[in-house]
């Protein structure tokens, strides 16, 4: 048995995943599957698919797309072993864009028209600032990174749309240029902040106040540098009021086979793996 | 009168488009509206629109995009001030997959159901290599980049599939590495090689017969350095056989108002541009 969280720390990514898929774990995977991508969900009907997708590629900073399924198919091939419907240790259920509970599955709630977004989350950039000696309050702490609703507008596609949410975290003032440009590396991570400084130049109020998560110190000497969120596709989604909408439970996100630094999150895809074995018989002189 | 293309070549962006769009200019992109994202260009019924969605997402490499219109509104506001039925120089236009056609505009064929889709071209890492001092034989012997359809399976999706075309580009051995590096920083202009060196290891029997464009050498210390390429998607267009789909004219591209080196290619999304000025009363202590 391995459904502690500290057990699965030391285990191998296909460990945690049958264990995740048995529904034997369903907490968060913060620092799980080290190594490999961690994606928030997002499910609704092909009705909708086009717009949300449409989303995504207006503001790919809040909403970086890293799989999207077939209609009616749960298998997420690209992004390796993956059966949405029960790789994710905890599930939201939207109806009519309001919270209607949770689940370990969606076995029983998998419709033929539905298809799933993966989208990539702040995991990724967060473990490269660690590793670059640059320290983050809610780790160390053991919080939930402070969310704000932002006054930057996203660019609006059918019924989604709204402001931006933005995470913050506090960084000492020499290493933002630093931190800067190690998150610009990570394009599906949110990559570079999307402000430092006057939390009032994005329309935030009381940074001591966040809308979502715990609130964390801007002590003397540091920076509050803000990135793109994951919970803005969440919060445009239940703005459009879908009548059914599955999303991950926030911090419990899909592990992927993909690695976390991989150029593009598509297993197979843009490398010469796959050969043609044709004839060599060509005419070059 | 600017309707040369060594006017065109001292003119502003605004000039260009507005000759563009007037029909006065119907001749290829290369070295216009210096500074300023190009793309490929894809139309079709928003029936196809989801699963040709899927296809670039999954196929990021050939098909980078960049901007996708709403259904029916010609408009592609995210790249500035576009109206995609004008401001590509000339349209090739396909019925049942096959080239039925050509045009300056597409005023009279737009459609309700139409979605457009904006794919990044290499125009823009080719600027880079040569601005680093990378030459390439192609544009200094004013020739077409050699394509080849290699052995690399795209990932399908819906009807969208088959082989990846790819460009080569002879680069000395000894800059093969800064070119990917170079290359690497435009992820939307089709980022890194998929592959440099024997090109039977990709599946292209005779490097001096390319499928697509004119052949180019391969002198004694420079090494075949291949691209994903963009007409990767249009012979996937062309597979799938649609009843209709509008591409641009093979090098006559739509020049967008998005910079160049744009973090991402959306005009005013994810920067602090846009912000409230609501009370500043909060309750900071």
């Amino acid at each position: 048995m391995l459904n502690t969280y500290q057990d699965l720390r030391r285990a191998t990514l296909a460990d945690v995943r049958a264990e995740i898929r048995a529904g034997r774990y369903a907490k968060h995977t913060a620092g799980l599957g080290a190594g490999y991508l961690q994606a928030n969900l997002a499910i609704m009907r092909e009705a909708a698919a086009l717009d949300f997708m449409r989303y995504c590629q207006r503001n790919p900073k809040p909403c970086p797309l890293v799989g999207v399924s077939d209609t009616g198919n749960p298998m997420m091939t690209t992004l390796g072993d993956v059966d949405i419907r029960t790789d994710v240790p905890a599930y939201n259920i939207y109806r009519d864009g309001k919270l209607a509970g949770t689940a370990t599955d969606i076995v029983d709630l998998w419709e033929d028209d539905f298809v799933a977004f993966a989208l990539g989350c702040s995991f990724t950039f967060e473990t490269a600032l660690i590793d670059a000696g640059i320290p983050l309050w809610h780790i160390d702490n053991d919080t939930t990174v402070p969310m704000y609703r932002s006054g930057i507008e996203t660019v609006p596609a059918g019924p989604f749309g709204g402001r931006m949410v933005v995470s913050m975290r506090a960084i000492d003032a020499d290493q933002v240029d630093r931190a800067r440009d190690i998150a610009a590396r990570f394009p599906l991570a949110h990559g570079k902040p999307v402000h430092h400084g006057p939390p009032e130049e994005i329309g935030i109020k009381d940074v001591s106040r966040p809308d979502w998560g715990d609130p964390a110190p801007v002590p003397k000497g540091q920076v509050p540098v803000f990135w793109a969120c994951g919970v803005t596709p969440q919060v445009a989604l239940e703005r459009a009021g879908l009548d059914l909408c599955i999303t991950h439970k926030p911090g419990h996100m899909l592990i992927t086979d993909v690695a976390e630094d991989a150029e593009v999150p598509v297993l197979g895809n843009g490398t010469p793996a796959i050969k043609t074995t044709e004839s060599q018989t060509g005419s070059n002189p």
